[in-house]
């Protein structure tokens, strides 16, 4: 989880709740704990996706890669009240292993979500979840992801440099 | 902020309590709100920064680039309790405007940070702050920031790709 979500990258938030589902774009989160693995999110109260992520209690983070920029702008821009988002962007929806909420097939990574704490759901629209499940794919190691930097615009992730030697151990 | 926060880059945290100044390397943190301008961050009670901000509610949050790679690894691998970070790593303390925590010089941007809600500080360590004053370089555009991506290692940013063409106006 955080060798993939600590460096700030767009997620795409699968969601499950009485037979519908739902994706959004999430731009807005944040590693909180390693152990349990807790990650703070902003689902604002706006979005389709809040009510079926507020009531089923889970979610699932897919990780995106730029292969899939054009599909995060779409899901970005569409509402779930209006479109049934895996079958007009062309995504698979798969079955998660440890929540009702499906994956998203063509993601590099997906966090299996439970809700963990929601003391600032109401004043801020955040959520702490648990991730209770990771997959990863085994390639490539570093997969390009997208980070948005406003105004229509993205980040790409670029080179990755070591300074592990550098490092006491117990900061690693 | 959003421009520069939200993409997940490393940060460097300058604090000041009596007299005393320290500067800790920052991984965790969130957009949360756009008006007022709020940051969530993680800045875990073992650091020797978590003291001054807690006691001060203020902080600055800036923003190193590459050029500052040696420097991020060095504040992150000591504690202030024992090293005078300013000077152990050749930095400016600056004079802010809004708080009293120093800004550093060598960074791109500075975001002055006042505490808004410590509701989460005691369970989490996560403070949510309002950003009160941007000091932003005008050059680059697009800096090169580090991503930690755990394991002693940093994501450099890559490209910009824009697809502005493709949002709504109220999204952007």
């Amino acid at each position: 989880m955080r060798r993939y979500l600590e460096p700030g990258p767009i997620a795409l938030v699968s969601s499950a709740w009485r037979g519908e589902t739902n994706i959004m774009t999430m731009g807005c989160h944040t590693v909180m704990e390693f152990t349990p693995a807790l990650l703070g999110c902003m689902i604002s109260a706006g979005n389709h996706s809040f009510e079926l992520i507020r009531n089923s209690g889970e979610c699932v983070i897919n990780l995106p890669t730029t292969a899939l920029t054009d599909e995060v702008v779409g899901i970005g821009n569409t509402t779930g009240g209006a479109v049934e988002k895996f079958e007009r962007f062309g995504l698979t929806a798969e079955k998660a292993r440890a929540v009702k909420a499906p994956l998203i097939r063509e993601c590099h990574a997906a966090f299996e979500c439970r809700l963990h704490d929601d003391a600032l759901v109401e004043r801020y629209n955040f959520f702490i979840f648990e991730m209770v499940k990771a997959e990863v794919a085994p390639q490539p190691k570093h997969p390009e992801t997208l980070h948005y930097t406003g105004d229509g615009a993205f980040m790409v992730s670029g080179k990755i440099i070591s300074r592990r030697a550098r490092f006491r151990p117990e900061m690693l």
